[in-house]
């Protein structure tokens, strides 16, 4: 998560060294990404230009490093191997962001144009394919274990995402069923990430269950401040756009709880300005919903869920030996929901 | 191929062994897809209709007791790895099916109503890749050189199908573009399908490669027909809509031979045709499609490359034990170009 953290100064070096493994990570990316097919490449070559703030990645690499708690050199103890396991997730990852851009319409992404906007519609439905296919080859090259890891997880996400669109428009989904679907999309694979750099710097299965479980909170955590972003978010903070969420019906934890908790005549009210928001949302709906939400301490309640969820995954860290990348962990769960973008 | 064959009576008891093998294949394939969320289990249900000739799935099998010559029990030959394998590429090929369904904007598939249909686009581009990760997840379990062998082919697929993409409304690239686009995206998956049941049954690797390379050849020549198919068949016949790639733009190997060799008028003339057939084809403008390309030899041409590529095909065969399955492979590969549907 580069460019957010406020990293203590006896962190510096590792940080230092996570940016270096980091830009390993994208050589790699681009580089089992290229195709001998001109146009092909091209296309490619647009995707690498969605990279955001690596949050996959950066957490195999250091879960990698607080397994290994007595690695002095810290360049030298992020193997290639974790390398590709790094550039697997975050595939899986950019897949669903190019194919999540054909569900949601967007014309952008990152302050830039999305691919089907610039290629249509079939053309981002086909590369967000070639990206799951070419995260499956470089996975498979890794090893069986790594493979069937991955495979599970992105099983997971697109379950997440199947149970996320029956329930469009359904307001009134109970809070068990908004964590399903937000435990698959999104914490599945910031797990696997996890625990799969873990893994390969030979951590032993429990120590590896607990960076799994420390990425499984985080992820869930990770979701719900996205979706208090879009919801009370500025389109010049996030570079993509906002409130996308009520406009394609996805219910968040606020309106879930507001609904759940409002009077009768305050939720018929909310249930008015979510059919409006779903016309248009104008800047005035906007308001009205968020002062809504507001007044029954629906967003408060997400946040202080976000952040429970977060003290739950430094929790996970107690069973994870002393060391600068357990620190920098610590710094970045915290970053997870104190972050505006 | 169920269903279009005709067999030799010495071959019916193969032909038996061989259709309760696509039972488990279907049973595997149906257990694998399914899912702990009803919601997404109905989807996946939805899917298992659409199963069509069971090619893929044919070929590993064959493949496999053809490797395997010494096979008397035929049943006992079929082991449930070669069973997951050939579930494993017809998952692949349901993928692209689902997929197709919303780049073509297609309503209905195999005489049923598509996902993008029913559930909208966006399910049916998450239960697209829903099949790819259940497809990769069944792979990572069988080994890892199997896992890496399907990613492979299955970018090779993307990447086919993005080239095709690029060259949408191209109609004069040349026969290399063109035979590129459908190697890639049909060939590849195809032949794979083949080199695994040719593997699984222990083939030594020139045995498996020759079974790769008719595989390889086969899968062309079943695009070739395929293409055809689309040119001149009938709905009723087909079950699904005729035309499709006229009017998506689809440059196809008769259409490249005829503006080739055309004289300058009648190349203009079939330019405007196609100019009509993307914005609506009627059967008047159909019909003068076809008589032209039959004026240049252009249908039969295309007829001719897919002989000559099955021929290619069963050369191959040469490299391989005689054996009733060896036989009924050359069946099969008589049968991709003399098919109706």
């Amino acid at each position: 998560m580069r460019g957010s953290l406020e990293i203590p100064e006896n962190l510096l070096p590792l940080q230092a060294a996570l940016t270096r493994g980091i830009e390993r990570v994208q050589a790699c990316f681009d580089a089992h990404l290229d195709s001998d097919l001109p146009p092909v490449a091209r296309l490619c070559r647009h995707v690498e230009r969605y990279r955001g703030k690596m949050l996959r990645p950066s957490l195999t690499l250091l879960c990698g490093l607080a397994a290994d708690a007595r690695a002095a050199d810290f360049d030298a103890a992020i193997t290639n191997q974790q390398v590709s396991v790094a550039a697997v997730c975050e595939m899986v990852h950019m897949a669903t962001l190019v194919h999540d851009d054909v569900l949601d319409e967007s014309d952008t992404r990152r302050s830039g144009q999305t691919v089907n906007r610039l290629h249509g519609n079939e053309t981002a439905v086909m590369l967000g394919d070639l990206l799951i296919a070419s995260a499956f080859r470089l996975c498979a090259s890794i090893d069986a274990p790594t493979a069937l890891a991955v495979g599970r997880a992105s099983v997971e996400l697109c379950e997440g995402e199947l149970l996320q669109l029956h329930h469009r428009d359904s307001w009134s989904i109970d809070e068990p069923t908004y964590f399903e679907i937000i435990n698959r999309k999104t914490a599945a694979l910031i797990a696997v990430a996890c625990e799969l750099g873990a893994i390969h710097a030979g951590a032993s299965p429990p120590l590896a269950s607990s960076l799994a479980a420390f990425g499984r909170r985080l992820g869930v955590a990770f979701q719900i401040q996205d979706d208090l972003l879009d919801l009370m978010g500025e389109r010049s903070m996030l570079g993509k756009p906002v409130h996308k969420d009520l406009e394609k019906g996805k219910p968040t934890l606020p309106v879930i709880h507001h609904l759940a908790t409002a009077s009768p005549r305050d939720r018929s009210r909310m249930l008015d300005l979510l059919d409006h928001a779903a016309i248009e949302m104008t800047p005035d709906v906007a308001d009205r919903i968020a002062v809504a939400l507001d007044s029954t301490g629906s967003i408060e309640h997400a946040r202080r869920r976000a952040g429970t969820l977060v003290s739950q995954a430094v929790a996970e860290l107690d069973h994870v030996a002393d060391s600068p990348a357990r620190a920098l962990l610590r710094v970045m769960a915290d970053t997870v929901v104190a972050r505006s973008r």
